[in-house]
């Protein structure tokens, strides 16, 4: 599991002076580049081909967040599939420990110059293997 | 049900020349608050001193879209508990009729002054079955 | 000249309830996107090979829009020199005319192979020309 | 003079792979709310009953930034007027020492109550004159 900190700024809110919906997406994928980057370096993917494509983004909205306030973006593997593969995120008040968010992201491995999903199996499987480590 | 167009442009796209996850969200809300003002003006919401506060987005990615396409965004109204409502939502290439992505949305009520969930009967319960029409 | 308009929904605006200033430079691209195909397809950018790099945005607001607004962005060609060109953008209020921001934008022509900026001269010249009419 | 750090993300680029224009400003905005927290409490700006409200930005853009770079913004403390104060921001890439862009961020301050813009005199220029060391 890697911890991703985030920082709330004023283009971060909405009307209600909370965190906008979309927002919330982008701290995820900052914390899964985060992730990845924990594990291999990016220019991996380039050399393998590959890019990891989302297919499910299912997200709870749990309580609001505004201006100033640090967020801690926990990301860790879960399940593998032949065909996807899910990462769980969790997002919480860094200094008070509570609950913001939570995710459950789904994501296919793409072949990037015949753009066809492959399955995870073989070195593809041992490389998400190594994300749960 | 409405439908709520929307055109791609560069700063919708990310480094795979796609319209990004997040961007999504963004295009489902400017959807909903269409959806909104098609049955009822938006200061009425004021009016009534509530939110909707979305409590859970869970949405698929079926096809990439990229620069200039035309979207069209179709919402229509869910199941109504008495705890919360939910808001269906297809986006399709508007020319081609190819369905790019989908969403349920999960919403409840909120009353602005006491920042409490209020349960969805009576005078709520009529004005989100209003929005099923 | 060209008119784009765009509608401000919730995530646009900021704390203050008000558009965020990075918001502005999205509706601008989105018009200039419009102003290029006012004048001729974008795939035509990809056939010459050349794309569009803004090197300045000199932009002025000058009050504050909220929710549900309707804004008008009036696109139109400035001065063009050898080395670069100019774009002026207006936002307005679309029902009541009264200006919320302005913009310069500066820009070259890059060769999408060499990735050198490109003198604007002979056809591209000519090209930009049209942008005037 | 304050360095706040930002990682580009796939979120933040566009079509050409690299950092979108609007963007830039809200690592800007980030940077500046970090240079105001650097000074004093986010808080004061309540207590106050004040806020900063931007009316000109000027960026040049010099250089495109792509995937996973490191980007240190610089903030510090321009000219001061009467009427209103200029902010001087840089963005270099963080391990290469090499500009990306600069701005110049005009603003004014509103008292949040009157929304009227204040003369920057007495305690508010000794506050702003603060922010220059």
């Amino acid at each position: 599991m890697t911890k991703y900190k985030a920082r709330v700024y004023g283009y971060h809110l909405d009307l209600y002076g909370h965190v906008n919906n979309a927002r919330y997406l982008e701290f995820l994928e900052a914390a899964r580049w985060d992730f990845i980057e924990a594990h291999m370096p990016l220019s991996e993917l380039n050399r393998l081909g590959i890019a990891f494509l989302v297919v499910n983004i299912d997200i709870n909205y749990r309580r609001p967040v505004g201006l100033g306030q640090l967020l801690e973006i926990q990301t860790s593997m879960g399940y593998i599939s032949t065909k996807s593969a899910r990462v769980n995120q969790k997002i919480i008040l860094s200094d008070r420990n509570e609950q913001v968010a939570d995710a459950t992201v789904t994501f296919v491995i793409l072949d990037n110059r015949t753009k066809k999903v492959q399955p995870i199996t073989g070195e593809l499987k041992d490389m998400l293997n190594k994300f749960k480590m």
